[in-house]
Parts: structure tokens; sequence; C-alpha cells
């Protein structure tokens, strides 16, 4: 059975960023890089042949929505989630910590977002209960009452097989006061410590998760804490304000091991992964480029892309009816190659299922053609002009 | 500039079927054979490469919808609809006829079907005019008023630029005396020739179509005229029940030309392509594969298939949770290769797009099988031994 190891490449000499491989038992991660979101076991729209042809290198399943929905032993019986949905390379899971925040207190406060769509129920009161032994919880699909503990969660997530997998954890509120923030950051700390004794899979590599809200006190504390207990590391919680964010990342970075593997959970607009990057973290997951494209938003190359526009325009304007051009003259993916803008506006507007395909395919090409640039700008120790070019300071 | 070439290559013994080529300047569709439904320029949830993939000879979309969106102007510009969907194959195009219909006497008369879905419009009471000239409608979109004639639908057909193209033609309602269908024959008669007249390109083939409801002489007649007229018959309006239906396409196939190539509008249930194929079909064009997949049905070989579950069943049934198997233990398509039954399940309850993608290729793929195996039949004598096999009789 193999470990899962982590190389480090090439080092920025100018920032924290480096180059490196996740090696995994289904293939090489190289970072930094983006993990695809396919929440329920597909990222939408698009089959394992087609992340394959974007040349993705890995997928992030989501704990919660898998356990609830088809059911972790169904998927163990496939061999993991990876073969089950025909990718068959690196695959992460989340812990289900963030969906079982978002029935929780994010509903309470309005703070949350639950990575689903076509449901209703985040207008509903506080769904779940946190007690010190886990979170007991309803199904979003059905109202049937869960349970999601350290040691459920673990279970879970050695079901699904994923290479990647997180600790379980408890998210504090962007909204909590610092007493609150660190008496959630003290339970996490048990959950953690408990989420390395039920992981017992040799060949997935555990990431603890660090919190501690906007306090650069207990984010410090949590980043020594989890360095003490894991070989991987992810940052959650950290996305609530942009500025606050970098400085979260830093205070986090600073405090644990730099050999070890970064991962930034539920993050990935095209600055923040430039500015991240360079702040030492390895590997991004977020639902933009998938979510975004079902809303006809498609990602651009500078200059036409900035991060005025968020490096994003819309299919849907009429102005795309009649141009026989490529969404991107610069990208080289499949649907550029093939398709019109005039044709995928037409997909768009008749609702044909074949633009989200298109246009969700596009994105993920995009990202991923963006973060082997940032790669190769760190090897060949370019990253501040590519950055220049894309940001523009 | 190539000319669309008929040729047949081996005549069944016992029956009129037969097993030949059309070659058009996209490429060669052998015969008998299905056309895959793209009504709006876009096999729903397949992209081009895929209905490659499947090995599809030949598609067929909808003059009404493309005209209606995204226009023919823009198709013509794209170097054609086959170009534009990226399948670069062998395309047909309907006259529109039957979309024409679908907005008038069919609402009056509650006996039509507008090839689409997700609108409202089907409530109302009739949407069109008939005049000698043509066509006076509205857009199911919205509401524009449009005028089809036989010089507009064949312009529009030619900016489409399908290999195969249909004239236009007056739809009767099953409902019809026999004064009715033959005051319509009538009117179809002098729209052909209109039709004909109006066609300029020398690349597409222009197939006359045949009416005259359930009645032998009308259809007779209808048959004359067309075979007079035109160099490729559609057999139009002839799927009101299924046992004058095969009256209807006997009658018309014996008064035709046997050398030229003939098409059957909207027909595809399996034992109806057996019937037909033997009756002298060489094509036909159904939504049945793909429009019942994105209701979960799955096409299923003998004897798992048959004429009572009409060879298909229900992916939505929760007895396919748990099971590892491919949709089909005979089908050799790459669904059936990929992906299991529980994956697929799993997909369907969730919405997911994939799902819908998945189980259209793999009903596309049963349909191009069956079809290569009558062929396959018609050419080594077998075809009884196969529809015996299919159709217990």
């Amino acid at each position: 059975m193999n470990k899962v190891i982590f190389k480090i490449q090439t080092k920025d000499k100018k920032t924290r960023a480096r180059t490196g491989e996740i090696h995994t038992p289904h293939g090489i991660v190289r970072t930094p890089n983006f993990c695809a979101v396919g929440t329920q076991g597909t990222v939408k729209a698009l089959d394992g042949q087609d992340l394959q042809n974007i040349g993705l290198d890995i997928v992030l399943a989501n704990t919660y929505h898998l356990h609830i929905r088809p059911g972790e032993d169904i998927i163990d019986k496939h061999g993991g989630v990876a073969r089950m949905m025909n990718w068959n390379g690196p695959t992460m899971t989340d812990s289900g910590g963030f969906q079982v925040f978002s029935l929780g207190v994010a509903l309470e406060q309005g703070v949350g977002k639950l990575l689903r769509e076509n449901d209703d129920t985040l207008a509903k009161p506080r769904l779940n209960k946190i007690t010190e032994e886990g979170v007991y919880f309803q199904s979003h699909i059905d109202g049937t009452p869960l349970f999601l503990s350290p040691e459920t969660s673990i279970e879970i997530q050695e079901k699904i097989g994923a290479d990647l997998i997180v600790a379980f954890d408890d998210l504090e509120s962007p909204k909590y006061t610092y007493g609150q923030t660190k008496k959630s950051l003290e339970l996490t700390g048990r959950w953690l410590k408990r989420s390395k004794s039920a992981h017992k899979r040799k060949d997935q590599l555990l990431y603890g998760v660090t919190h501690g809200g906007g306090f650069e006190d207990l984010r410090i504390e949590s980043a020594k804490t989890n360095d003490s207990l894991f070989d991987a590391i992810a940052l959650g919680g950290a996305h609530t304000s942009k500025e606050n964010m970098y400085d979260v990342v830093r205070w986090t970075i600073e405090n644990v091991d730099d050999q070890k593997p970064k991962h930034m959970l539920g993050v990935g607009e095209v600055d923040d992964i430039f500015k991240i990057v360079e702040l030492g973290i390895d590997t991004f997951d977020c639902v933009i480029p998938t979510r975004v494209a079902r809303m006809g938003w498609y990602f651009v190359y500078p200059p036409e892309g900035n991060p005025q526009n968020r490096f994003r325009k819309d299919i849907s304007k009429s102005i795309n009816a009649p141009l026989l051009e490529p969404l991107s003259e610069q990208c080289h993916c499949m649907v550029c190659q093939k398709y019109t803008k005039a044709y995928i506006f037409h997909l768009f507007k008749a609702r044909e299922l074949l633009a989200y395909k298109l246009i969700t395919y596009h994105n993920l090409s995009f990202y991923a053609d963006l973060m082997s640039k940032i790669r190769n700008a760190i090897e060949d120790g370019s990253l501040q002009k590519l950055k220049k070019e894309w940001l523009g300071k």
C-alpha cells in the first residue's frame, strides 16, 4: 500500500511560492494546483474522460453529500470515488464540517452557503446540534436524522477512498466573538486529535485543518496544534474577507513546517490564487469555475480578463449571437478549438444541456492552464512577471 | 459540388428490406439507419465528439426550431449545422411542416406533439393560420409572427446546409375526414411542386413527403405524385396507429421507385424499425432514445428487452442502487464499459447533468448497434432470425 508523499521541487526566491508533487496511489498532483469540485461524485456536466482530457490533476468530492447519497458503502464497493466516477486519478474529500456548519450557525447568522443548488432548506432555521461527541443534523434531501463526528467522518472518508482527506472540524462563524471563536477552536482541537486516532488507512494523507477566525493569536495557536499532529495542513474558515484572508494564511503558514503540503479550502478567485500561492499554499479547491459556468460565465485571459471583471464574461449577452470566434482566442481547450461563441450562446439561451458542459469544460481548462502557468513561472523565476500580467500590479 | 447518391447493396430475399449507402458531401450513411435527433442543433447532452464516438452515421435537426433560434443565417456562416455542432458528418433537416402542424390543428384536436419540452404553449389554442401561400404562425419562444412556405422552408434548409432535406408539407390530422384529408393532400401537392422549384443547392438531396392519412387511395396517389417529382421519398403523418402505419408504408412503398432512398419521419420504436425495414424503408428518425433517456429509461437487449417492455428499463428504480453492473451486459458502449448502474442511479436521483449524458449516450449506442445488426442480418440473409430473437415472432 503506497503512502502519499509530498516533494517540494522549486522554491520561488522572492516569496514562499513553491512547486512540488504530491504522489498518491492514483497518480501525481503537480503543485500549486487546483482541485475541480465534484460535490456529489461528479464534476457537474463532465464525465471522467472529460476530466482527463482537460488535464486536471485532482478532483475534490464532498463527504457530507456522498454520505447522504449514494452512501460510502456503495462507493467503497466501487473501489472508491475515483473509480466510481471513471476518473481514476487523485481525489480529495473534505470532512463534512463545512456542510454541517452550513446547516447550523451559518443559517442562523446568514453567513453560510451550502455547496449545492435547487434546494430551499437554506431558508429554514438551524438544522444541526453540536455536542462534544459530534454534530446531529438532518439530511437536506429528506430530513433523515444524521450524525457526524471525527470518528464517523474519518470512517466515511476511508470508505470514499480519496487520496487526500481532511480531519473533522467545527467551523467558526465570522460573526463569532473572540470568546466564541476560542471555544469553537478548542472543540476543533479535541476533534482533530480524535480524527487522527480514528484514521487507519495508510494510503491516505490526512490533512489537519486550521481555524481561529480573524484572530491572530488563535490562528497561530491552531497552526501550531495542527503542525504537531498532522503531516499536511488545510486552512479552513479563512475566506471571510479578502484582506483578512491573506493575514490568516500568513499567520498559519509561518507556524507550520514548510515541508508539509498545504491546502486552502474553498478559495479560488484568480487573484486569490496568485496571492495565496505566494504565501506558500500548494492546493486549492473552489466551486467558482464550475458553478459560474452554469450561470453562463466563461473565463478569459488577460488583458480581456482582469481583476475588475474577475476574469470572466457572460455568454448570455446578445453581443455573442453572431460571433464565430472561440470563447477565448488564447485558450487551447477542446471547446475553444471546436465551438463558437455564437453556438454556445444559442445553446445557453435554449437551455440545452450541452451549454453547461462546454462552458464548464472551458472554465476548468482555464484553471488547469492558469495553474500550469503559475508552476512554470515559479520554476523559471518569473512569477512576479506573470502576476503583473494577470493582476496588473 | 458533390451530389448525394444512394446505392442499394444487398436485397433481402423474403422482404423488401435492403442495405445500401447514401453518399453525401459529409460522409456515408449506411442503410438501414437511424438519425439521432438534434432538434435545436444539438443532440441533447452530447457533444460532436460523443456523436462520433457512438458511431452514428447521421443527425437530424429541425428546421422550425433552428429558424427561430439561432436562425439560419448564423448557421450558414458556420458552414452549416454539421460544422456548427462539431459533428461534421451527414445531417438531415425536416421541413418545419410537422412543427407548424403541432401549433395548429394538432393543438385544436389534441393530436399533436411539439418536439420540445418545458413550455406551456401546448395548452393554448391554435397558433397558426394556413393559406395557399404558406403558414402564418407565432414563435413558441416569444410570440414573434413568422411565416413558412415551400419557398421559405427550402431557403432556410439550404442555409442550414444539411445533406438531406425535406419538401414543405401540410400535415393531415388523424381525425380528419376523407374530404379534409384529400383537401390537405391537394395543398401538399401544390407545395411539393413549389418546394422542388425553389430548391437550388445541388449538394443536397430533396426528399418529397407523402401524406393521405389512413386512406389507401390517397396514400397511393400521394406516393405516385412524389415519385414523379423527387429522387427520394419521406413518409409523413403515418404514425397514427401502429397497424394502420404498416399499411400506409406498404401502400406508399409499392408505388414509388424501388431505387430511391426512403425515410420514415418520426418513427423509432424497436419493433417498428424491424417491421418497417422489412417494408423497404432505409432511414428513420425519432426522439425516443434521446427523450426517454432524460426520463431515466435505458435500452436493453433481448431477452431482458422485449416488445412488452419496449426494450427499456427505468434507472430510477431503487433496485439499481447497489448494482455494480453496467446498464446492459451485452452493450459495448463507453458508458457500459466505464460506469455502473449504481453510479448512474445516484446521478439520476441527484439530478446531476451527467446522468442525462450517460443514458443518452447509451441509448443512441444501442440504436446504432441495433441498426448495424439489422444491416448485417440483411447482408447474410438472417434478418428473420434476428427479428425472431428480438420480437419473438
